[in-house]
C-alpha cells in the first residue's frame, strides 16, 4: 500500500503544550482494539453493508462496463441527477483522474461524453446547463436511494417532461435510474418505464456509496478504471481489517488523533488537499465527516451535542486565504494534509527574472517542486506555532490510490463513530428542514406543522435593517 | 438600498437561551458608535484607502472600459494570473453575474472572451489550461500588488517565456499587469517591458481589492456593468457612512451580532447562499472574514488567538452535507443566509408522479419556490433547535447589488475590527511559511532558516503508518 499517513506534527514532542503524548496513544490502545472490534463485528451488517463494497460487485460491475461502454458509444453528454453523497462522491472521482478542464477537450481527446452534475435545484443553474447540452444525445443519471429526495425528484419531473415531449415512447432510453432495488418511489417509476436501473444495497449510505454504482457508473463512463478503484478499497480494506493497531492501521490511527483532539477542543476538522485534482476529495470528506459526527445524542440517549466542522481548502491556494487564521487564530483546529508524491506532469519555470530576487529563486525550478515545498513549508510554520497537523501521502493521484484513499477515510469515520459512541449512520437533524417543506408545500399529513409555523415569531421588523 | 438585514432568529425571543437579548444590544451602543467613529476617522488612510475605491475612479474605470472593449474585439480567451485576493474577487463576480457555463457558449452568445482563473501552481493544473487555450489569442492579466507572490510570479515567468518564444517582441502584447504605482518587482518588470499596467492602490489590501482594478478589468472583460458595481458600493457606502445605530446600518449590525456572537463561544462564521450564482461570493467572504479576524495578538500586543472559523456553504446542496452538523453538533456557529429574493430565471415542475405522494407535492410549482421553500424551512429547523442565523436578502443578483453586497461585507469586517481591538488588514501570519519556502528554495539571506529547518524534528519513521 502506498499511502502513508505521518503524524509527527500531532505529538507534544514537536508541537509543543498542544501535542499529544506517547502516553495518551498507549493508553487508547483498548479504545482502538475496542473501535475495530465492534467496526469487524457489524462488517456487512446493518448501515456497514459499504465494508462489502469492495469484494461482492463482480457482476455489477461487468453491468456497468457495458452499460459505460454504450453509453460512451453512442453519448455526448452524461448528466448525474443527484444532491448529497449521490454527487460528492461522483464529483470527486472525476475531478481526481479526468483532465481539470474535461468538457473543454474535442471529443476526439475525450473518448466520452460530456460530464455534469445537477446538484441543486436553483432555476439558474438548470436553465443554464440546458443552453449547453443537446436532449438528443444526453443520459441523465437519476440517483437516490429513496426515490424521495425533493431536489432530485423535481429534477427528475423537470426532465421527464422535456424528454417526453421530445422523444415519446423513446425517452426512457435517455434515463438510468440508481436506487433502492427493494423500495423507495424510484424503483416503481423505474420498473414502469423500463430504465435501465442499478441497485444501491440497502447497507450503503449516501456518504458512503462512491464505490457502488451511485459512483461506479459515472466514473466508467467517464473512461475510469473502476476495477483499480475497487482493487484500491479492497487493499486498503485488508490492512485495516487485519491490524488493531496504530502503527499499522492509518484509519484507526487517524481516527484515534481526531478523537484525542476533539477531547481537547479542536471542533474544526480541516482536509487540505495539495493538488488540484483533489479539491473535490475534501468536499466529499466534509460530508462524510460533518454528517457522520454530528450528533445530538450518543447511541445510549444522552445529549453530547458533538461533531468537528469540517472544513475544505486547498494548497497551495488556501494558504493566501486561511493559513494566517490556522497559524493565528484559536488552537481549535486539526489540520489533514493530502499529499501527493508524484504529480502526473509538472512544468519547468525557466530564468526570466534575473535583476529581481523576489522572484530570481524560483527560477529553474518546477511548479511541482515548488508546491511541495509550499506544503513542507507550511507544515513546518504550523508545526513550529504548535498547530496540530498531519499528512496523508498518497504515491500518485490513479484510480487504484483514489479508492484506497476514499476507503481509508471512510475506515476513520467507521472507527471514531464507535470511540464517540455514536451513530455515525443516521442524520435525524435532516428531518426538522424536510418536514417543514413538506408543510410549506401544503403536503397531506403535515398541516399541524403547517399551523405551528404559521405561528412561529419568525420574521418581526423590529430586528431588519 | 434593496438589501435587508433580518436578525430575528439570533434573539434570545425566538432562539431560546443560546440567543441574544434586547439588552445586550442597547449596551453595545456605544462599542457600535465607538467602531464607526475609529472606521470614520481612518477612512481613506492606511489600509483603509478601500473606503475610496467607490468614489476616486472615474478615471481608471473609463481606462478599464476602452481596454475591455479591446480585448473583448481582439482576444478569445482572458486569463487571470492571481491568488488570495486577486483571484476570489474575480472568480466571485464573474460567476454571481455571467452564465454558469459562460465558457461553454459559443462566442456569438459571450460576446466576450472566455474567462479563466490561475490561482493555484499545481503543474497539472496549468498543463491542463494549457491544452484548452490557444496563445494567439489569449491575454494574461497578471496580478499581485508586491509582485513578490510567489505562486503568480512563477506562472508569470512560464507564460513569459512561452509567449517570447512565439511572439519575440510581440510578447507583450498578450500581457496586462495589475500591480502597485510605487513598489514591487511587477511595475519594475512592466514598465521595462511595456505592458499595459494598472494600478493598485497603496491603502488597498488584497482582500479588499475587488472593486478596484483587481476585480473591475476582469469584471469589464466579461461584459459585466462596473460602474453599477459600483454605485452598490457607493449607496453602501452611504448607508453606513451615515448612520452609527444598528437599526440603520446593516453593515454594523452583523459586526455585533457576530462581535457577541463569538463572546458567547461561537468560533464558526458559515455563509450559505441560496443561489449557485454566489456559491463564490462566500468563498471570497472566507479570505475577508478568515485573515481579517484571524489574530494572535490585539492592537495592544496582548496575546488573543482570535478569529472565527468561515465556513462557506451552498443551499439547497449542502442541507445533504452539513445542515445535520449545524441542527445537532456544537452550538459553536453562526450562520449567515444569504437569499435572492427574485431569481432571473424560473422553471416550472410540471405533473407526472400522481402516484407519489413523496414527490407528487412538488408538482405545479417551480424551481424558485423550491429553492426559496427550502431556505425558510431550514431556517426555521435551525431556529427551532436554537441555532443562530441571520438572513440577507438581495432583491436580485445584478451589479448594484453584488457591489453592495461585498462592500457590506467589507464594512461589517471593519467595524469587527474595531470591536475586537485588532487590525483586520494585516496578516503577520502568513510570513513563516513564506520564509520557510524562501529557505528550502535556498533564497540568499535565508541561510539560518535552511539550517534551523533542517535541525526540526520533523519527519521521524515512528509516526507513521
Amino acid at each position: 500500500m502506498s499511502i502513508k499517513v505521518n503524524y509527527n506534527n500531532m505529538m507534544q514532542r514537536v508541537l509543543g503544550e498542544h501535542g499529544l503524548t506517547d502516553q495518551q496513544l498507549a493508553q487508547s490502545a483498548d479504545l482502538c482494539l475496542h473501535a475495530h472490534q465492534v467496526v469487524e463485528q457489524n462488517r456487512g451488517k446493518g448501515m456497514q453493508g459499504w465494508m462489502d463494497s469492495p469484494y461482492n460487485q463482480q457482476d455489477v460491475v461487468a453491468r456497468i462496463k457495458e452499460v459505460a461502454k454504450r453509453i460512451q458509444n453512442e453519448c455526448e453528454t452524461f448528466v448525474v441527477l443527484g444532491i448529497g453523497g449521490s454527487a460528492l462522491g461522483p464529483i470527486a472521482v472525476f475531478n481526481a483522474l479526468k483532465h481539470l478542464y474535461y468538457n473543454e477537450l474535442p471529443r476526439s481527446v475525450r473518448k466520452a461524453p460530456k460530464f455534469y452534475v445537477l446538484d441543486n435545484v436553483d432555476p439558474e443553474r438548470i436553465s443554464a446547463l440546458l443552453d449547453v447540452i443537446d436532449l438528443n444525445t444526453t443520459i441523465f443519471n437519476v440517483i437516490t436511494k429513496s426515490g424521495a429526495t425533493s431536489e432530485t425528484m423535481s429534477q427528475y419531473l423537470v426532465v421527464m417532461d422535456m424528454l417526453n415531449k421530445k422523444f415519446g415512447r423513446k425517452a426512457r432510453e435517455h434515463v438510468i435510474a440508481t436506487t433502492s432495488e427493494s423500495r423507495g418511489n424510484l424503483i416503481k417509476l423505474a420498473t414502469e418505464e423500463g430504465y435501465e436501473t442499478f441497485y444501491i444495497p440497502d447497507g450503503v449510505g449516501g456518504r458512503f456509496s462512491e464505490l457502488c454504482p451511485v459512483g461506479l457508473l459515472p466514473a466508467a463512463v467517464v473512461g475510469i478504471d473502476i476495477e483499480e478503484m475497487l482493487r484500491g478499497a479492497r487493499e486498503m480494506d485488508q490492512l485495516c481489517q487485519n491490524n488493531t493497531s496504530i502503527d499499522k492501521n492509518p484509519a484507526l490511527a487517524m481516527a484515534l488523533l481526531q478523537h484525542l483532539s476533539i477531547k481537547q477542543g479542536k471542533n474544526v476538522s480541516v482536509m487540505m488537499p495539495y493538488a488540484d485534482s483533489l479539491k473535490y476529495v475534501a468536499d466529499w470528506y466534509c460530508q462524510l465527516w460533518g454528517e457522520s459526527l454530528g450528533k445530538e445524542k450518543d447511541v445510549d440517549g444522552n445529549i453530547v451535542n458533538v461533531g468537528q466542522t469540517p472544513l475544505k481548502c486547498l494548497g497551495a491556494t488556501d494558504q493566501h486565504i486561511l493559513i494566517q487564521l490556522f497559524n493565528e487564530g484559536p488552537y481549535d483546529k486539526v489540520i489533514t494534509f493530502l499529499e501527493v508524491a508524484n504529480y502526473r506532469t509538472d512544468i519547468f519555470i525557466p530564468a526570466g527574472c534575473d535583476k529581481v530576487p523576489d522572484v530570481n529563486f524560483l527560477c529553474n525550478n518546477t511548479m511541482g517542486t515548488l508546491l511541495s515545498n509550499e506544503l513542507y513549508a507550511t507544515k513546518y510554520a504550523l508545526t513550529k506555532r504548535g498547530r496540530s497537523n498531519f499528512t496523508i501521502t498518497l504515491d500518485k493521484v490513479d484510480e487504484y490510490h483514489i479508492g484506497a484513499l476514499l476507503y481509508m477515510l471512510q475506515m476513520q469515520t467507521a472507527y471514531i463513530g464507535v470511540m464517540l459512541n455514536i451513530n455515525a449512520y443516521n442524520q435525524p437533524g435532516v428531518e426538522g428542514g424536510k418536514n417543514a417543506v413538506y408543510a410549506l408545500f401544503g403536503r397531506k399529513g403535515y398541516e399541524a406543522f403547517a399551523e405551528e409555523m404559521k405561528n412561529a415569531p419568525q420574521d418581526v421588523d423590529k430586528y431588519t435593517v
